[in-house]
């Protein structure tokens, strides 16, 4: 069985141990020469132009991604050809667009923060003095990691956005007392697991930290968030791996901030802190092979991401004194040049006392501020 | 910092995946197109041919190995040209030959099973009559998986390898009670780290099954075990990883067997059983980065080895039901053709429960007889 990955970031990069493990061979469409999963790209071009992908999937058995940009109609012509994708285009449609999600999320009657399409100032006035003079405006297509997402006082400050695009989603700004990750796999055939939520910790809407699992969540939040992860992966059709970002509000409701269809940053603890990590379920899943146990191997896991600081060396520069500092912590590297801000790898650490599990992980990433 | 393995067995398709997440690049020299490590390779030669070996040393930063069998004239030639190998030449010429090691180690005052050197039939019958008729007879190069031993009763049966070889090697027939193998990591500047032992269980000469740790090892067993291995480990030099197979004997000696400069399959547990697997410490060990944790995940890993069966299909037809049947088990396949004994891949089931363990290690296993 032969996969085959369009994208060659980090995503794929992890793809590559747990496939060789597994016993499938795997091969990337890479963006560029030297990309993060450069050892497995078999063909460098632009996933954005349909020859080039159509070409590529001939290649594989199947084809899934590291990423949730590729245009409608090229993964609606892979879909014509009778390639299989996972996920399909009609799921990942909800991946791409923030606010055909809240639209279909909302019609599921699943729990979100107040939300709106806007078109005009005039709009984006009315909800923001509806909902205290302030709210979350979005792009519904091309955000990440913080970007085309901020935060508005002032119908004017959406002026350059509203030129960018038709309509734009507007929420209320939630006020939550923390952020949490529900990890789900599914296969086409229907098997589904859920791996235990998640307590996540942005910084500058970036992921920085998870705590897995989520701390004081047994019981009636990891239900509800479970079964909201659930409920969207049968829903909207996803296979391979689902991520449910959720808000914990200060009355404990739990409300769907965003999707991922594919792993996620705040699943990475899994591969290390869990039975079968989330990039080899997100294969098992989309080649439609039965599904790994998702229980904890730790009672605590602590994943923390390493970021691209100012100075050069980024990953590699302080890791034999970080190795030696930390010998139980496990250090992920993304073969990535490091840029300011640029995630260029993470460190898990685990154990049974979450305080230790925490110093450690924290001790390992200070090597690399 | 780019590693080069020379050799393109599973040995080293199971480093691709820890030198993946350590961040570290890698490159195969294999045997032909098509090896079990063939996502790293990136040319094809005989390890046997002096300007091949040089050649593809000088692509990457570090050399090591898949096997044991490069020529000492070549490792030779490579420390010459100022290229990092680990193991070198002055610590594999003991894995490469077992009367050198059996006098080696004889030297270190280290516990070995009674030994000689043969060189003629009357040698041999001499043997014989002072071990009760019995010995066991092996080639001094060459051997592996069974190959390359034989018992003997009778000196007529030394005149074929008396032929092919100047001296052989033979030795009592060990009344051991059990296998048992330790591994232990070293770096080129010294530090050291041990595994706890292990049980092996052989089938025709091949490792079948590993007991991680090796059951009632606790105390003198584990720490005679450790003990031999540093000594051999620094005794000889070696770098990267040591795998030294050990008998435990009717009266509870400890005697060393054979010795391995490389992951071994006595050490595959480690990659799901120890916090660090032996595959990604032998890559931190040859680069001379400080090494990780040794000890264990759960309190006991219970490895499989998967063999080509008389049919087709191998580690593949039978996989999805296997997968099935046990979400908690982890599969490794090899990529390899399946072929009659030939080792394919490989299970491993951890918990707090031995006899639990057995059991689903084993009833995974079992799909692919």
């Amino acid at each position: 069985m032969k996969l085959g990955i369009v994208g060659g970031g980090q995503l794929a990069r992890m793809m590559i141990g747990p496939a060789v493990e597994l016993g499938i061979e795997v091969s990337v469409l890479g963006e560029t020469e030297g990309s993060s999963a450069a050892l497995a790209v078999s063909r460098v071009g632009d996933y954005r132009d349909r020859d080039t992908v159509l070409a590529f999937a001939d290649t594989v058995d199947a084809v899934t991604f590291d990423h949730e940009h590729v245009p409608q109609d090229i993964l609606r012509a892979l879909v014509a050809r009778g390639v299989r994708v996972h996920p399909g285009p009609d799921a990942l449609l909800y991946a791409q667009d923030k606010l055909l999600m809240r639209e279909r999320l909302g019609g599921l009657g699943l729990p979100l923060p107040d939300w709106a399409a806007v078109s005009s100032a005039a709009e984006v006035a009315a909800f923001l003095a509806d909902h205290g003079g302030r709210a979350v405006l979005k792009t519904p297509r091309g955000g990440y990691d913080g970007k085309g997402v901020r935060i508005v006082t002032d119908a004017a400050e959406s002026a350059e956005w509203l030129e960018a695009f038709d309509r734009l989603l507007i929420e209320e700004v939630v006020p939550f007392t923390r952020e949490l990750a529900q990890l789900v796999a599914r296969r086409p055939s229907g098997e589904i697991v859920a791996w235990p939520v998640v307590e996540t910790i942005q910084r500058g809407g970036v992921c920085a930290e998870v705590i897995a699992p989520a701390p004081a969540s047994a019981g009636r939040i990891a239900d509800v968030a479970e079964q909201i992860a659930v409920t969207v992966a049968e829903s909207l059709g996803v296979t391979g791996v689902l991520a449910v970002e959720l808000f914990q509000t200060d009355d404990d409701r739990i409300l769907v901030n965003e999707l991922a269809m594919r792993p996620h940053n705040s699943g990475h603890w899994s591969m290390d802190g869990s039975t079968t990590g989330q990039f080899e379920q997100h294969i098992r899943a989309v080649l439609d092979l039965p599904l790994g146990a998702t229980g904890c191997r730790d009672p605590w896991t602590v994943m923390i991401n390493i970021l691209g600081g100012p100075a050069e060396g980024g990953f590699t520069a302080p890791y034999a004194r970080a190795l030696a500092d930390q010998p139980t912590v496990k250090f992920h590297g993304y073969g990535k040049e490091s840029r300011p801000g640029r995630k260029v790898g993470h460190v898990t650490a685990g154990g049974d006392d979450l305080d230790d599990v925490v110093y450690r992980a924290h001790a390992a990433a200070a090597y690399f501020d």
